[in-house]
């Protein structure tokens, strides 16, 4: 802070109805300005002034980013990369598994903790904040991977086997000789090495939990704040951990948050993570850690977008809303990542849209707080089907990854007003749907690939996508005909594949026109065994192949997505599926920019949000049984049409 | 040289009408082949054959490039950058705050200045050449940093404060932790550091020039060689030397200026060169120590363009004008940089226009040297604000700089012909001017913030662009509603700013039609206080804002442009400035490519050069009182047309 | 392979008529686990399934990737490259001249000779493959290539002369200061360090010929698998290995071609490649030892396309063919470069067309191996000119090299069905031509350039482009009027050039259109002294220079082309070149993508091979006397239709 104003944005905080906030992560050298020194006084004093003022705080541990005497004294914390060894400097630069950094980070979160931990301000921690491996690599986290994978395979005949590493002549005969992975051209080998990473992250999280539980109180929470692949925005599965795994640790799933604005904002990128979190600890309810308030320039929100954020996170199942971060900082990397207040701490558009938000939280919350959802739908990921398809995608020197692929999948759900959870290969509950969208599985072990044949064999409903079943856990491409395993389900088998140039969808089977017509960078050479063919190529040779079909199996119903196809097309095949699996409802009368979400609050009631995301006023009729809006506490009845503002919102909560 | 021919060079010179020569700069490998053995035989060679033929020169330090035997002995002398230790092969890459460097640099230079200092050919040196500090961030410089830093901040506490290193657990709490500020990720931090190697070039300039005093003999001068931001040639302010001070050491301020040519050719880089070489000795005639001949292949000179340069040139204010180089070299890096010899040492056209230029000067150069040029318009520019700016321009991933912003500025002074001189921070005259173009003062001092008021008050006029004022000298955004300070004399604050798009200024109110009225790049919602809106922003959200003000204040006039503008809008914004600054005159009935430029002779004459910077004739009417047309020793009465020949150039002296 | 098959592998070989397998290269940690413990049972296994089965056995020595103990023990064996020091994992990333790698090399390679020397499977040898020096250039390198300059230049003045060391204090006075390489700006060090690069290949596959000549049965070849510059696919001459040189140790030259392929198959590649190769050993036939099947996912082999390929190699005088690889590998880098077989080693399509190939190649082999050609026109290339080019090109940052300039000359004789060899600067025999094209032949030894004027003299045909002649074999730019020593031949000379900016031929000289007619990439200004003008430049200042001459010399004709020309001007050059040679003949009536290519069989039989580079039918008369079709096995009469299928083959031999 340029000055001391603290009693100011207590105040201004309360004006504008915040009721917690986040202290203490990247804090170490302030808090521990010299080795074994502890100064908390900027602690005490915020949580303090912050209790006074009714706020409730987070305590978030403050090992995201060291201090300079660390460093000096024990340069290993710094991880060593592929790019070689870290500098200091930015956050997130440290190797998490080296012992001087855990054993100095053990102390301060101890002597913090040891501190702070009867404050009655203290509503629970957050530990760490966006933590990764970093892609520490270096010779110590080496020898822990080699430790890991003589676990893993007592045999090493059998992992060079696994692996083929007698290609290019990458065979390890002996445990002594295993050479770092940094340079590794064997994708089995790099992939199982980034899961060796994200392992460092699940075990970190859960040691910094293990240290916080010692000294919570009961009622106090421990959260972590997860974070998806970056695209300047949050656009998709987090790569570098394995969130389902690592949340298992925590007491509730935290996320951060951010998206396009402005004539970009959507909706989906806050409906993804809010699904994403929620999926995280089965259901339950998550925190929003960060958001964006202000943020970068081109986020300034239009006038009612702040609102409509907020109350998008609601529907998809929060029940806490921060922004990041409360005024925007004077010096260093995110002077221009703004808060709700500018530089000049005074009011401003942003910050006034917060006050309405802030009020009606605390007026609705009791009837908004804690929504349960039930959905259908789930789409499954796999932290290792990611990993594997990054080392090949689309061919060499491709930019797509997994999530290009993942993404399409589930904003036509998005787009069609489908609620849906997430699931990953660990999750037990595949059966509680009715239908899974499962894109590019490309490594999976042969049990994951049988129940899903089983589960459509027992009804269920799947859609893969091209490259799913293609190898097996350890990336390695299964010698049976593709797509392997599934086949079986989906009656379709191929052994041929290329890249589509000038191919289309013979007949424009889902009526999108030319330009959505088109096949986009990957098309399988499909011929059905038992499935029906959807769609068909458009081409003087590969027209004989099939590029989508479909599959009775069982009871349940398998549909093959041979080839990359259009948001369009996708959206039809998606809808196709959905329709199949008699998910079609009321809901899917709204379209994209009219966003419906829903659930049931505490009240056991049904709660219904809609949102217009466009610059428009826009009607829909309300489809459910008599209702009251929320904002404006007006009786709502059946069918009865909803006037929605710009960037507006409604809250029908059903009689 | 593939061969001796020394005496035919000289007669080729002569021939040229080429009278000085600077030679000896970049040979240290064979001045001084082996420590301490020194050779100076071929610049003897050289110095008596040039005397001979009545051709003065300008000896060169030998620094610039060091020899293999240094680097072998001490390998220190090679700069360590961001990037990793330099290797040996270019020039440039040592570190200059080297103690072996410097002993060994000091040990040639008085061994070469000590043999030839009595030489009657010599009339000045250059002491090493377009030297920077080629970002040396070694150990031992950051070593000398936070000595300067200890001295300039006595109390890391104030440290820590005005540079906001508590973010990201920066904070520095004791000296010895200090960290290398390469990796670092705070702006204040790495905008000093730039700071502190600027500093380590005007210091060495300084040694050297001190070093080169105890030789030369009385009559002899001192220059530099500087240059500017080089995109491919000469584009902007130099972001590596603080020239102002830098200039302090040399008797004579010396600039290289390369430009596009051919159907390029617009003399812009040419104005800009001079009137920055002018600026940095308060107005005194510069050099131009280096300029292309043929240059690259792309740049060989249309008939006419030569010669058009070298008067534009002069137009500027230059005394001295040396092509890079005599002839083309047959190895090495520079073989396609041509000479004004081809590598055949044969005439060619562009040697022969050189002979034209040659006898040209020696018949004019009485009227013509020594032109005293008296502007009444000043853009103020700051190496601490292009440092600032660099780290934020416009978001993350933005590639505009500091430049980016001026040179439009600058751009649209030159193609008014309206005459400028540039002003820095240290500048102590500011209120000789009536007119301050201020581009981009991101991080400024409150005291010359304050001054730039007080001009204001006082009854200048200042034009101000988007992002001036915004942060403190320390690149710590102001806590106040922005522009700061300056919002005083602006009469318009704001405290939020966006990306432009799909946005336009409200009725096209510089009437320059749709493309040219867009915003682009920047926008800062500006609300004025005093201020009268010149245009606001054409957008369903932003239009309530303004985009550019002008205010009375005091006596003066302060426009404020808050947003990207076209070149045309740039354009009218200046020109509104100068004429309501009353200097809106003849020279303003011309416009690019019909370039004036002027000043007094030393027979206190007004000379008036006119250039065709195009390939078709053109016809200018004379607006001055009678004169005299030098190249064409022809009468010019006030109103006659000038007949411009393509790439053309006329010189009239008013009588 | 992820499970034991081999029987089956040998039965689907032999079904589809594969007579021949190349084993063991890549295979050192599988024969070798550990130091010195050696298991040749895998290769037995293979030489004893594949003796029973008919097939014979290349044996390719193990060295081309090193084994995981090597690299532990001794990490010097991989290269340190101007990047820094390679990293285990991928192949080709040794220092072949480390004396560690080589004695290693040397037992492993002896080893397994001595152990299979006597299978009588065996029918001959490959050393290494796709040899180079991979860039390896560290400081043990440096000091052989010290040892090298010094037997080179016994005289320092001398180096520092013929380089033009002095430019940038770069001169060395003392052999114990020679710098590194790595960071040199002297693009004559440079290139004669690429030269030294080279001569390390050539050195070491004489070396491991040496070793394998000790060992080899008669009757048995060794070979080597050359390959080319690499673009994605097989492009242009390989700029690492002086393949002349090379190939002197060999038996028989091998090369690997890979192609585009689908809608991009032109035949060029397969053409060029073998031209290549066949030139290697004076005429001689050669193997491809590898090209694609299935290959990447686009080029996937459309129907008809491997059969075409299969028979194009044959009628550039290949004498067996070798697919990379039988079956796709399920793990590591090449996953998805597919072989004959997909990854569930069952018939497709291209396994199937294999077989027609396997059937045809044994019934007709009698008529088509050793096909000899006899071909008048050759191309002169040369690596020292690619390396000088590749320093300079077209200015700085020009991405167009040697290749770019060569390729467009081949493609013309190719689509003008004008067969020719290559030759080099130490072909003895340039005499046996009458036509020699020679692109940008920029660094030249004065004998060569001699030797070149005096093929005119003596009643040759030339047509060089631009840059040719410019430098001597040191990259030292001639001091003389360009194009220096053939300016005698071509009758033109330049001392000035440029690049062109809306520069076309004037008056549509080649009659190609406007788009066709620009002049690209670069422009000499030529002046003719005895040559007839071809064509001048459009352009309102250049037109006053020629652009293409052609020149009258001795009894012979010499072509200049000055600038850079599009395919189809060059096109029109070259048949210009081709018709005043006397070389326009039948062939000619033909234009791609009806492609045919000749030679005499073994029984002295004239062979004309005619294919079809097209989705469509086409037909072209048959020119020659009465033959016999011998796919179809039927008469062909002179001036009969032959007809061809898409992507189809005829081959007739004259009776």
């Amino acid at each position: 802070m340029p000055y001391d104003r603290l009693d100011k944005d207590v105040a201004m905080m309360k004006a504008t109805g915040i009721n917690v906030v986040r202290i203490a992560e990247s804090t170490w050298s302030t808090v521990e300005p010299q080795e074994g020194v502890f100064d908390f006084s900027h602690i005490d004093r915020v949580l303090n002034a912050m209790h006074q003022g009714g706020i409730q705080v987070i305590i978030g541990t403050p090992t995201y980013a060291v201090p300079t005497w660390l460093v000096r004294k024990y340069p290993g914390v710094l991880a060593i990369t592929p790019s070689g060894p870290n500098q200091y400097g930015a956050r997130q630069n440290m190797d998490i598994s080296n012992p001087d950094f855990r054993q100095h980070a053990e102390r301060v979160i101890r002597a913090m903790l040891a501190h702070v931990k009867d404050h009655p301000a203290i509503i629970g921690y957050q530990v760490d904040n966006e933590t990764k491996a970093y892609n520490t690599a270096g010779p110590a986290v080496q020898k822990l991977f080699v430790q890991y994978m003589q676990k893993k395979y007592p045999s090493l005949d059998a992992l060079n086997l696994a692996f083929g590493l007698d290609y290019w002549s990458n065979r390890i005969n002996n445990w002594d000789d295993f050479p770092s992975t940094v340079g590794t051209i064997n994708a089995s080998l790099g992939s199982e090495f980034s899961k060796f990473q994200r392992q460092l992250v699940t075990d970190y999280l859960a040691w910094q939990a293990g240290l916080v539980r010692e000294y919570k109180r009961p009622g106090q929470f421990i959260t972590q704040n997860f974070d998806l692949e970056w695209r300047g925005y949050s656009y998709g599965i987090q790569p570098d951990v394995d969130q389902m795994a690592a949340a298992r640790a925590l007491d509730v799933a935290g996320i951060d948050i951010y998206h396009p604005s402005q004539d970009q904002l959507t909706g989906t990128e806050i409906a993804f993570g809010g699904d994403v979190a929620r999926s995280l600890k089965a259901g339950q309810n998550y925190f929003v850690i960060e958001t964006e308030a202000q943020g970068f320039p081109q986020w300034v929100p239009y006038p009612g977008q702040l609102r409509q954020q907020a109350f998008s996170h609601l529907a998809s199942g929060a029940n806490m809303l921060e922004y990041w971060h409360w005024h925007s900082i004077h010096n260093s990397a995110e002077t221009y990542w703004k808060g709700l207040l500018s530089h000049d701490f005074e009011p401003n558009p942003t910050y006034d849209e917060a006050g309405t938000i802030g009020r009606d939280f605390q007026r609705l919350s009791p009837q908004l707080v804690n929504l349960k959802k039930t959905n259908q739908v789930a789409i499954l990921f796999s932290n290792e089907a990611l990993t594997g398809f990054k080392w090949f995608s689309f061919g060499w020197g491709a930019k797509e990854n997994y999530n290009d692929v993942l993404r399409p999948l589930y904003d036509a759900l998005y787009r069609q007003n489908v609620g849906c959870d997430f699931v990953d290969p660990s999750s037990p509950n595949l059966a509680q749907y009715k239908l899974l969208l499962v894109p590019a599985l490309y490594a999976a072990p042969t049990p994951l690939l049988e129940r899903l044949n089983q589960f459509v064999r027992n009804g269920g409903h799947v859609v893969y996508t091209f490259k799913s079943g293609f190898s097996d856990e350890n990336v390695k491409v299964r010698a049976t005909r593709q797509p392997g395993i599934i086949a079986e389900a989906c009656g379709v088998t191929y052994s041929q594949f290329t890249l589509p140039v000038g191919v289309a969808l013979k007949g424009d089977p889902y009526q999108v026109g030319t330009a959505h017509n088109q096949v986009m960078t990957w098309m399988e050479l499909l011929t059905p065994t038992t499935a029906q063919v959807l769609a068909s190529y458009d081409h003087p040779v590969w027209g004989k192949y099939a590029a989508i079909t479909q599959n009775h199996y069982g009871k349940g119903l398998a549909t093959y997505i041979g080839c990359g196809t259009s948001a369009a097309v996708t959206e039809k095949i998606v809808a196709d599926a959905v329709q199949k699996a008699g998910l079609w409802g009321p809901d899917q009368q709204a379209y994209f920019p009219l966003i419906t979400r829903s659930g049931v609050n505490q009240q056991q009631k049904k709660v219904h949000y809609y949102f217009n995301y466009s610059a428009a006023p826009r009607t829909l009729p309300y489809p459910y049984g008599p209702g009251q809006e929320l904002l404006t506490s007006t009786a709502v009845a059946k069918n009865q049409p909803l006037q929605l503002a710009p960037w507006g919102v409604q809250i029908v909560v059903e009689k």
